[in-house]
């Protein structure tokens, strides 16, 4: 396969050959090792020294299914640390089956405000034409994927970035394409969308016809391997078809998180949200089914996803306000803002990805906010004014844009809920304290999906683990985020863990597969070790750029205010922390 | 002596004598020992955890020439490391004379908005009495202190902050009077205005009436020393009545600093100003003379100084615009704003001043926010109108309140002239190596006063040393950085250095004035030992705070953009900034 390097400083493009040294790599573990290998640690986020890389998981653009996740990395401008973000799209299965293991995005044009595109096509190798994008600048997402798809052929997929990343912001996402040729699959978090942005890259179009698709070196092992993760996948009760998520989504987690006194509310002053049933998972169901006069299941965000996860949120007139509402942006902009209005939580995630927000974000930024007076907490139509003010790019906009921390910093609010300068998602480190220790460890600043532990300390997956108690939870972040960097390797969703966790044969079908896709025979072992090995190096890059265990911490807040109901404290012992590491 | 403690969480005080621990210890040695004694390191530095601390030096408040400085320390806002900033005024003798080493501000109250002010007086120990200072708030700091002085009377002193340090400013700055009882000596960097708002602390009055006065051990040896001192300041062309400083003010370097190409011009992008000579303090001088018809020379900031280097800019009707510009000031609002107009830049600092802010800082935020577009290089009233919005907390106000490095952030600029949070001051490291080393390393964030090395790389103090070159730079700076430790301890102006590395009597004399007061034998080995001593505690808190050696480099655009005239980056190597700290 190929390393397809895009020169932005002169527009210039060059295409070799993966070397020996990444030949196992994809995902996150390339994302990760090339940016370890080529950024340097220092360097301006947004200068021309950071890169932007792309590269589609071992299994993306094959047969196995919910595999067309791709991940984005560099240098984050919200951290200051190694970034990874990963969405499923279309243009992950595409980057893949046309030869491309990772496109890297170099240099910087010398001046601003000029923008461009890339059009990649196949032509017995990946080919790339450079187009002029700036008449689509300063515009909503929405309204700027349907020329690029009537220019470029509807069997195309699109990368792109809103108002958001064009301003720089802290907080930019990188956006794909869906099913429905939607702008709102997103590589959210850590402003990488700033980066493309600080290069001039407004489109990656990937146009993959004729295009050879996935080499597979042990086609039969493949085959083995992706007919047990199906099983697991169509069995387990959360991933099934009319499942748990299947029917209400990952928001089906409000009332659950909310019952276990970890939603946070209102700027993570309280764990429990008193409209939390109004805009739960089941409320999406049932407004939707009023509206709509049947029962709606949710879709694939991607092709080949059998779990179809994603919902669309109607309005009263049957009309499409946006999909997904997803949990985090749910919580986000819903019970961590005081708001419980269904309507206007979609009004709200419809205006991030139409300006190319991380939800997550920017639903922690407008609680900040909201703390320090801006608007009130539960102002739905303040909080809509304050996303518009993000897409003008107003002075409060930008403050906005910047991302929680800053805006924190701006406002002088003590109550910051962010580790390593990204905020915390949807679950209340002091209710779950297993979590807690992966915001705080994490190489990627606060993120649950870097080593989900609610998984066992919520759901009971591998069986339940009392989320109040610290004991053994430091080795169960550790394992965690092992197995999620290999996942989020291998192309896979993470949903998958549900199943294969519970689900031996799962488990082993994931191995199976990549080793069918690359002729490996790696163990159950091999695969935390390929985890692990990636973990280090985004260590060792972190702590380069000056980003240390002293940085592995929670906010003092967490440590000083007990949150109701359980009114605990985030309690976890530094050497706890500096175990997960440490021991690694 | 006492050690006062003010806590504010329930307005109350207490006293207690100086632990055997500090016997020895005052200013900067005392703030940043009782700060890396009592202040978490990770604590949020506007919250209850923090710590503000006052400590006059050790000659302070006796009648040692030019000694009435006070230290300000606790944990930066801005740096998010310890900080100490130092100012000259009479308030830093009254808190000598009134017996009190250290005065701790301790806690935060509940609640925002209400602020107090507290009232020390004398009453065969110091007695504080607390008064609502809400009435005082939202104004400007010229509008402030006449009540005050019409309350308590025209014998104190007083120290208080501006709507730059109640709204929580990274830029905000402590101020204490002058000596025609102008609110304009500023403890100016680092933000503790801030850390002072956070606590509802609006002024702190001294009235020393019936004070005893500071204890001289041995008062022989004080008066030698003393008369060393004076004899060196007296003697040295550039501290001598009538010398650069007593004539041209510390502005007399703008037009050395630009004939040397370091004068950093419009944000950093050349070493040289067109418009110097129009700006420079031998411009003040003239200005004045014209338009008083007469040649006015420099007075006294604090009583007891006989440098006297303050200048006052008046108009073209000889009415007074400000008291006084400063070099740091002048450049930072002039040059690097590439405004060359003296009366607007004069208004800028007293806008500075009547708000609560520090103009280099301020000055250093403008010039990003010139190259973000905000308003254009050059633009003096484009200027004026950007303070207003900061006095006035407006969005736009607020992210230049926060400081250069967030304003950077903000509008995603990447020529961002700090190191570890703090703006770099008015000379350039690519033209000045051994100041450059100094802004990467001291403990502070970038500090031409943590290590003065221009004195011989500029001035030709102690012999000329080329300032292009690397050669023996580090260990240069670390000497100046543990010199200048102790300077900030006792007492002094950090200008009798000039003086007295030139004229090795008056280095004794320091010595013997600090011997006499405490009654210790300390030898010039001591001297720098007890610097050196101080330096390793302010390390050691940031380390413990997460800013270790990878926060210790410049930015990224000083080692990659070549600076006219001379064309040189910032090239000492990383090896030799570590030196530092490693052999200290």
């Amino acid at each position: 396969m190929y390393i397809l390097r895009i020169n932005m400083t002169d527009q210039t493009y060059s295409l070799a050959d993966v070397p020996k040294a990444y030949k196992t790599l994809a995902g996150r573990a390339l994302t990760s090792t090339m940016v370890s290998d080529e950024v340097p640690p220092l360097c301006h986020a947004l200068g021309p020294s950071n890169k932007l890389i792309f590269s589609s998981g071992i299994t993306s653009g094959t047969a196995a299914p919910t595999s067309a996740r791709v991940s984005v990395g560099g240098k984050s401008p919200l951290t200051g640390g190694i970034k990874e973000a990963n969405a499923g799209s279309s243009w992950a299965a595409d980057l893949s089956v046309m030869g491309i293991r990772a496109l890297v995005v170099e240099g910087q044009p010398k001046g601003k405000g000029k923008f461009w595109g890339v059009n990649i096509t196949w032509d017995g190798k990946p080919k790339v034409e450079f187009f002029d994008a700036t008449q689509h600048t300063g515009k909503v997402l929405p309204d700027i994927f349907p020329p690029i798809y009537e220019k470029y052929g509807d069997k195309v997929s699109i990368c792109s970035i809103g108002v958001a990343g064009e301003f720089g912001y802290g907080n930019s996402g990188i956006v794909f394409n869906d099913q429905s040729k939607r702008p709102t699959r997103y590589a959210g978090r850590g402003g990488l969308g700033a980066v493309m942005g600080s290069k001039g890259l407004k489109f990656i179009v990937l146009n993959r016809a004729g295009a050879p698709g996935v080499e597979i070196v042990d086609k039969a092992l493949f085959e083995e391997g992706r007919k047990k993760m199906i099983d697991a996948l169509r069995t387990h009760a959360i991933t099934k078809p009319k499942g748990a998520l299947n029917s209400f989504g990952t928001a089906v987690l409000i009332n659950i998180l909310n019952e276990a006194g970890g939603l946070p509310t209102r700027n993570f002053s309280s764990g429990r949200f008193e409209g939390a049933p109004r805009i739960a998972g089941e409320a999406i169901f049932d407004s939707n089914k009023n509206r709509l006069n049947k029962e709606l299941y949710n879709h694939a965000c991607s092709p080949g996803c059998i779990i179809q996860c994603s919902n669309t949120v109607y309005d009263e007139n049957g009309q499409e306000i946006t999909s997904c509402v997803e949990y985090e942006s749910d919580w986000s902009l819903g019970a961590n803002c005081g708001i419980d209005k269904l309507d206007k939580i979609a009004e709200l995630n419809a205006l991030c990805n139409a300006y190319g927000l991380d939800t997550i974000e920017t639903g922690t930024t407008l609680a900040v906010a909201m703390e320090a007076g801006v608007v009130p907490f539960g102002d739905a139509d303040g909080a809509i004014r304050l996303l518009h003010e993000m897409g003008k790019g107003t002075p409060l906009g930008r403050i906005l844009g910047a991302g929680t921390a800053t805006t924190g910093r701006v406002y002088g609010v003590t109550r910051v809920p962010v580790v390593k300068g990204q905020s915390m998602p949807a679950y209340e480190p002091r209710a779950i304290k297993g979590i807690g220790i992966t915001y705080a460890t994490t190489t990627m600043g606060a993120d649950h999906t870097a080593g989900y532990t609610i998984a066992p300390e919520i759901l009971g997956v591998m069986g339940k683990q009392d989320p109040l108690s610290n004991e053994g939870k430091a080795g169960l972040s550790r394992a965690f985020q092992a197995t999620t960097a290999f996942i989020d390797s291998s192309g896979h969703c993470l949903f998958i863990a549900f199943a294969i966790l519970d689900i031996a044969s799962g488990y082993q079908g994931m191995i199976d597969e990549c080793n069918g896709v690359l002729g490996t025979q790696w163990t159950a072992d091999d695969v935390l070790k390929y985890g692990s090995d990636t973990l280090k190096k985004e260590r060792a890059f972190n702590e380069a750029a000056g980003i240390g265990k002293e940085a592995d911490r929670m906010p003092e807040f967490m440590k000083t205010e007990p949150l109701p109901p359980h009114n605990q404290v985030f309690d976890v012992p530094d050497e706890a922390l500096d175990s997960v590491f440490g021991e690694l």
